[in-house]
């Protein structure tokens, strides 16, 4: 059992902001991810776009934002439960909460901070009926370690950026790489698109455009694929794995059945005080609370989450009384040992 | 007079994002502050020390955190009322404010954003009582133009990092410096106290410590200062301008008179939902305001702020709807004709 003082569900912006001031109050934290990295949206859908209303910045890559996020909450030493996504909540005798992740992990805490976005990131499937039969044997939506597909042959579906992209990295790993596509035409990064181009043209790539995958063979494992061509009708193809890669798209999910108020597919919180939810001990923050004049931007979960922190400290030190100190005055310590602080005045006589 | 949409009081980190915020928004600000440069706490008090909580900062001096603003607002090209300060409120007729300043500048707008932070910085004045018949005649608390005193005998007063670096500074300037300090002792960077130390030694700067001025001489301008040293006794010092360097304090001022709800020395608003006081159109965010829970932090000043646009906006349209979109995909257009955007995706066939 994984044991923290808040466990934070989201690794987005919100939820790495939360480790910071987390921190500040001496609290320890734990994320949980059902994404492969941290970063939430940012990472997952606009990593290399520009973003040019986070405050003292006039433009910065939302990558580069999760980035600095990441370097700063350094000094705290969260822990993380990645890849796998929250699933069930209960309360114990002792006031704490344990959740269990898909995959069966616990984390206990005496405080859970939801900061779950749009929701946890699913892969958008397409619809090939036997297509669940074969997840982890050979169908995957997501490339978690690319040396699995080194010297095989795999085939990946799709038309975007991450479709361009994982075939332009595969097709120096794998022995065969084949792109599918329903349509001509690619959405997605110039670059990307004609560099795809280019390995068709040198034969790296098996492009098949106008056409879509609609039966997976196989027994134990994934040994081909049925293809429905536009023009030129059913196409088989030998393949060792077969990822479609059609976007990932937030579903609140299994967090709906918590017992919380949804409102608007969000989570109701007290903005009049501290965001915290129907369930004393349950906060919300971040894009997936929503109250009256709530701004679904990355600046709104940074103060929300500041503030949640302060309530989240009386909930655990009942007793305690907490001083603010500006970081400025009385500089961040980490778990590590580490310690930034403004260098000192002097107070010194002249002659 | 001066029009615009949002009249923002106060140009601190509050201030300046607020002119962000509005902007995206197509609305125009004015921003009028005390103080001659804006950056309001951050730049008086420690524009060289550093923040460690402004998220996706792992580090930021205060100074280039103001920096990072003014250029981030730039597109937006606010109007500035800097070294003078807000006095009066009028509501018009029509709904709209007029804002008057201690120097009589009138300002309109049919919102006022009241970002005072902890009031309009004052300077902390010497107990010398004909000293308020010299101000602008040879005494001066804050030092706006430094070229007014080239070639002149000046004399300063004080022991901390103002003192020392104004000393620095005009020994280049004046033809004569001459520091007055309570103490033996300085409180200051290091390097300030050692610099002054050595223009001591040099001869460029005149030293004169446990000694407070006590009396200043002159008809329609100062000629010259008593001073009291501890051991000596009174001394006599021919000067052309006295230069009291004791801290500018902030004070909450004529803004306590506007008829707004006040708590601890700050503006009630109401966190519900867009912080608006008790007088509908005139909002208060960052420091100036409290509610139950508030963080006198920079970060919560700018959410304050983009909640507080939004209302503004509906105020100032009741008939139109605003549909927000992300920075990253609607791109930012100044006022200046200027267009910040994210890269486009292309759709292109290949082959
Ligand atoms: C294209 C685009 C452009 C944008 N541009 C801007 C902009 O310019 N400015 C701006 O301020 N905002 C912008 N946004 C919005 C911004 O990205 C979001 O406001 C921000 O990401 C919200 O952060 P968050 O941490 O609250 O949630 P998210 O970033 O959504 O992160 C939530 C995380 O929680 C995880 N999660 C949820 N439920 C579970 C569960 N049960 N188990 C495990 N994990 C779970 C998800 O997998 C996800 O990683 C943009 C968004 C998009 C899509
Ligand atoms: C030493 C120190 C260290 C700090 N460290 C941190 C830190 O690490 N992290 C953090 O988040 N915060 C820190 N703070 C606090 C932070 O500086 C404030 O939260 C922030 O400056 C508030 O911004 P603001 O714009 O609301 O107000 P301010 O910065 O106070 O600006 C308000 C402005 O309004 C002007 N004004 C007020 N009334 C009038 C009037 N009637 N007419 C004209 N002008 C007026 C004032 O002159 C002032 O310039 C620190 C503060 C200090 C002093």
């Amino acid at each position: 059992m994984i044991k923290t003082d808040i466990l934070i569900i989201g690794a987005g912006p919100t939820g790495l902001f939360t480790v910071f001031e987390a921190g500040l109050l001496k609290l320890k934290t734990h994320l949980i991810d059902a994404l492969p990295q941290p970063g939430g949206q940012c990472s997952e859908i606009y990593p290399k776009k520009p973003i040019y209303d986070i405050p003292g910045f006039p433009e910065i890559l939302a990558g580069d934002l999760v980035n600095n996020l990441m370097e700063q909450i350094k000094p705290f030493e969260p822990g993380f439960t990645l890849g796998d996504r929250a699933e069930t909540i209960e309360k114990l005798e002792d006031g704490t909460f344990v959740v269990t992740t898909l995959r069966g992990v616990k984390h206990n805490a005496p405080v859970v901070a939801i900061a779950g976005g749009l929701g946890s990131f699913e892969p958008r499937k397409p619809p090939i009926p036997n297509i669940a039969d074969f997840e982890d044997k050979g169908v995957a939506y997501i490339i978690r370690d690319p040396e699995v597909y080194r010297d095989k042959r795999v085939v990946i579906a799709g038309g975007g950026d991450s479709a361009l992209d994982w075939t332009i990295f595969l097709a120096e790993v794998a022995s065969e790489v084949t792109l599918v596509h329903r349509r001509n035409e690619f959405r997605g990064a110039l670059d990307s698109v004609e560099r795809v181009a280019e390995l068709t043209k040198l034969g790296k790539v098996n492009l098949i455009t106008e056409a879509e995958v609609k039966e997976i063979k196989g027994d134990a494992h994934v040994t081909g694929l049925g293809i429905k061509h536009k023009t030129e009708g059913d196409i088989h193809v030998d393949t060792d794995y077969f990822i479609p890669l059609f976007g990932l798209s937030p579903k609140l999910g299994p967090i709906g059945n918590w017992g919380l108020e949804i409102e608007k597919n969000a989570i109701k919180v007290d903005n009049s005080y501290d965001y915290q939810t129907n369930i004393p001990g349950i906060y919300a923050i971040g894009d997936v609370n929503t109250y009256k004049g709530k701004l679904k931007l990355i600046l709104s979960g940074f103060h929300e989450a500041a503030i949640m922190c302060q309530s989240a400290y009386q909930r655990i030190f009942p007793d305690k009384k907490y001083v603010m100190k500006y970081t400025t005055v009385g500089g961040v310590e980490g778990f590590d040992g580490s310690k930034k602080e403004a260098k000192k005045e002097v107070v010194k006589a002249i002659v």
